[in-house]
């Protein structure tokens, strides 16, 4: 076996989420980047690849040059898989030309810009059959995973009541109005899509609660704000969830929460108990009973299920976190990918990714909670 | 000057609440209990009453009895006020009465049984000039005080958003089919009111909500749910909030949030910062910048405003909880009492109790959000 | 049955610990204050006593006239208990005077000046076999008693280590220069006794250890130090500790802990498990385990012991703090002094508080602390 | 520039520490593994490089083979240093000969079995002016360097108190009568040295009180027990402590205070304020003030040290933990190997990792403690 090769196309100097796609990446020692298509802009991207330390004749003066040589390589040096970190407007480009060139494909969140564009990833993804991963990386988690098992196996009884929450400060200001270039793209309509905070942050909302419960939002009210002067796109959404076996929820998102940083978390509340998991403090899941001591769970203590355990490198107390959750997406996504090498199935713990199929609902998502807001906050069917 | 002397409607043997008050009202050696009507059963009445330690002839075999007797007694004897711990129902009666013959009263929340009963008791109140407490008894605590200064003096700058949860998880069965008093009543509508969870619990997080911001609701649209079968009033709901200053919020409140006790806990987002306050550790708040380090206040550690502090009766690290923030409301009114006897105006600080106005203005949450919700949850106007 | 009478020596104006102790006797409606010598000094005694509503012949202008004058009134009227909440060298004389003269005794801690005072009062308790408690109001805490109940019956194992901490910050300046009164005192030889923070809160900590674990402390090595120039007793200390069943343990208090409200806090170990309570955060008890999740205990959650469902007042979420726990001492003293009143026994819940015992091994620690750091820290048998 | 390149001694299947460095290597993409000896069995040695993806040939039998044939080999192709994660009774045979073969090193802690080898090591790094870095990792972590600026910059006033922990529970029962590798070598005198949690984790918590305040431990008085029958080494141990500038503390570490997972904490108290930092949630350092609110900073808000922002990879509320923190001492001495290439100095907060002097201080700290517990925990000089 050998180790899986990755091409990333964005992610130049000064971007946040390439280096955590690199980091992630690199963590487990499965995958090298070989080759990037990292900007727009030819010479940044030459720059950023000499920082990489790539070889000269690897970094790509964009995405399309790069799947076309890379394509022409022998399969010993091509790349297997294309990362995919560019704004949400260039996701659809690429991802197509490299599924259609026979690449897999990690792909940031959200999907892409539209329902259109993430129709057709979805049919060519099914149509290819190859990998298609998107990072919806807080469902990396090993808590998270805990949370989908003990749910999955009854522990809590049907699901009543999810209320999920991510809440960030970083927009109170008009920072899109400096040279802030995360700012920027993020609260632009051209670059980001239907929804601003929504779409950034809302989607994780949704596909956490939808991942961990098993559960899918049927009907929704959305409520949402721009509060900033000036912006262009939400910047704080309240949601009120109907899901399909009549449990209710809440999501609310937002990026003018001042003084939050990242603060997604959700509880859930079943017939029997409810549970309580905080990013921000990801080795702990907290469970509440009905009849009995509130149990603490932690990565790393006692019996908790394969899929956690297999999601967790160190021992108990050494706390993992963003990166490590991260990686786990990476690092399944290279034991698939090496297994068809291999020619083989994938065990079963290495095949949960989230993949185009979340990507949709994600983009179905957004759309929806734009049109109910519009719609003066009425309920839509999902 | 003397011990103000206090007469119970309510709260005799097997009740919950009934302690509470005499409890916060013994603390501070301001008030004594000198009277009761403590149950509809005149029996029970005097076995509760004999518990006390009360003289046999001040126990009453009902409000009736009560206030018209005392009121016989001279000026140095009789009660000064009247604490109401009945259910729902039996609010408006006593203290329509005792208003009508002199009597300052303290109320149990929510205020009475509709807004009918409600707007009585607001014009008695306006028209006999005398004090009407509402035992909203989470704006008892410091940390609560300490909080609507801050906004009050601009600390945050405009509000923006404001979430306020309420979960409780001791009505995740079908409790009332025992013979659980506490359970029973609350969820009966001929006793409660229109609402179950929401009068009971969700009055207490709106009133915080205006307490504390200053601001008021002026839509709100509500999902309420009965989750056990068999129920007959509501015992979860989510409701989306719309301010009178443009700020938008959350609300919910839950009786089958699983696990939980009795979190009540609010966040205030404004232009500069943001605040956070859980009842269940009350003698913190945590206000968190856009641009510096968050700040965990405590009570009695710095310089907090007086409101604050004169809610505190012990040094820092000695924590003080429901039973002295309760106790809060009864000093206060002590004091307006000693003040109006004396023929004084009281001290500002003293007047800072919940009072007939903010009952009134529960009870017309209770009715819009059932209202919302049997719209099918949808903007009602408040 | 009736109220139990109670007389207060010291706690006149401007004194901390008197108001917590009528507060807390208060509370629950048992007690009733009658009597008072509030100040050595005559005049502020009774302005003292007015302000507590109380008739101007019980209040007295020092111990010797209360104690004498209270005996002589009929047994309906005068006064069943003595409290006492002077500075430590204050508290021998009424306690002996009152023990003496037939009255019981609720004293604060330390129990007295130093050894010799001590054991002459273990002994009059005996010969007279009057009711003597020890306001170590930490044990009063429910989780304190469920913690205990857990060790008791062996659930942690044999206890191997014990860490037990209380850091305050109060006095990291040269407090007592000022007019602080509490400071002063607490900081001066001649009122406080051979040691200053080893005797203020060392041996509530102490008193913590061995009354939780039921283990004593058999040897000690103890480092005290003076931080602030000026200051004439010990600020801060750190002891090891060595128990009579072979356990180790850390013993540190201090009052230059800059920051720090009132940190007491104790970890315990056993073989199969630990425990760990905070008093700033008393309702919840933390329980770790070998082999699975950790627990957290809450005041009011699931099948607590007994002892501790009898130290609570309210339900789970609801929460009580020191005066609540400071009041669970009181409440069982006049629970105990009422059983003797109708010549019964008590109900063996009522008698869990602390004793002239407590208060010797209070003593001796003290003594041993202060030996133990004068040889330079040498370990000393206790 | 280039990558930097590293072969390891140890690490092979089975080994917790090796996969953490290999790990903490490859995050930041700046050093690659070329070659290790990862075994002392050549046969596991092998499997182990081909699990690593490495080429047979740089896979050796022992580390006497791969720092011989390493330099062999070609300045563009051999390994720049060699990372030693073997049992501590192996870190100086291969450290000597790498030094000895002008390989810079990174070592796991502690430094070596003993005093003697420590020196030899101490001479040699001096001797040949290569890099050595041991790998107290904690120091890593963005926030214990801000406390180390805090107090550089004089924040606290003089320091007074410090109080360490490092309790662990996984040594609770006698683990290493079975299989288990981890537990097997710790608490074996030949491969542990003198000490057992004390050499394991102890010296984690003096490194870590040392380093952040800048303070030398001059004397201290230990009381080690062996807690588990049958064991052979300390698995717990209370020190009191006396520091260079009059300051004093207590450490403690302890491997069977049961429940606990990798609680490292430490506390530190000055003339104007305290901080409070723990490992399990290393994001956050809480610092507290003589009068005003305590702050609580977190990696990435606001404006910290320049040594905590170099440390931090992602921004505010993105979790990093330990191998984000191990890491950084991986990427600071990849910049130094860098920096020696390119012939310059490199940059000032690269420099800011444990070196042979941290690692020989640590060695006196095992053999002092060993020592004072041995005359029966006395005071002894260091």
């Amino acid at each position: 076996m050998r180790k899986i090769r990755m091409g990333m196309v964005g992610g130049g100097q000064g971007a946040f989420i390439g280096g955590v796609h690199r980091m992630a990446a690199a963590l487990d020692g499965q995958i090298e980047l070989v080759c990037g298509a990292f900007s727009s802009n030819a010479k940044r991207s030459k720059a950023s690849g000499k920082e990489l330390y790539l070889p000269s004749n690897r970094v790509y003066k964009n995405y399309e040059e790069m799947i076309k040589k890379e394509k022409a390589l022998p399969e010993g040096e091509r790349m297997d898989f294309v990362s995919i970190v560019t704004p949400n407007h260039v996701h659809y480009g690429p991802a197509k030309m490299a599924l259609e060139n026979g690449f897999h494909v990690v792909c940031d969140k959200p999907l892409c810009f539209d329902m259109r564009e993430a129709k057709t990833l979805q049919k060519l993804v099914k149509k290819t059959g190859l990998i298609f991963a998107l990072t919806h990386n807080y469902t990396g988690y090993p808590m998270v995973k805990q949370a989908k098992e003990m749910i999955k196996k009854g522990k809590l009884g049907k699901i009543r009541k999810i209320v999920v929450e991510y809440p960030q400060g970083w927009l109170s200001t008009h920072l899109e109005a400096t040279d802030q270039k995360q700012a920027a793209w993020r609260t632009d309509p051209k670059r980001s899509g239907a929804a601003g905070s929504m779409g950034d942050i809302g989607t994780h909302a949704e596909n956490l609660a939808e991942y961990i419960t098993g559960l899918q939002i049927t009907e929704l009210c959305a409520d949402l704000s721009i509060f900033v002067k000036g912006r262009l796109l939400d910047d704080d959404g309240n949601v009120l969830l109907r899901f399909d076996n009549g449990a209710k929820g809440v999501l609310h998102a937002s990026q003018i929460s001042a003084g939050e940083e990242n603060d997604l978390n959700i509880r859930i509340y079943g017939e029997k108990g409810g549970l309580q998991w905080r990013q921000m403090e990801p080795n702990t899941l907290v469970v509440k009973w009905l009849d009995k001591p509130m149990e603490v769970l932690r990565t790393g203590v006692g019996n908790l299920y394969s899929a956690a355990q297999e999601a967790t490198r160190i021992p108990a107390g050494h706390p993992e976190g963003y990166l490590e959750a991260f990686a786990n997406i990476y690092k399944n996504v290279a034991h698939c990918i090496q297994a068809r090498i291999a020619g083989k199935k994938p065990k079963a713990v290495y095949t949960d990714y989230p993949t185009v199929d979340d990507g949709v609902r994600g983009m179905q998502f957004v759309k929806k909670v734009v049109e109910s807001s519009k719609k003066g906050a009425r309920w839509v069917k999902i």
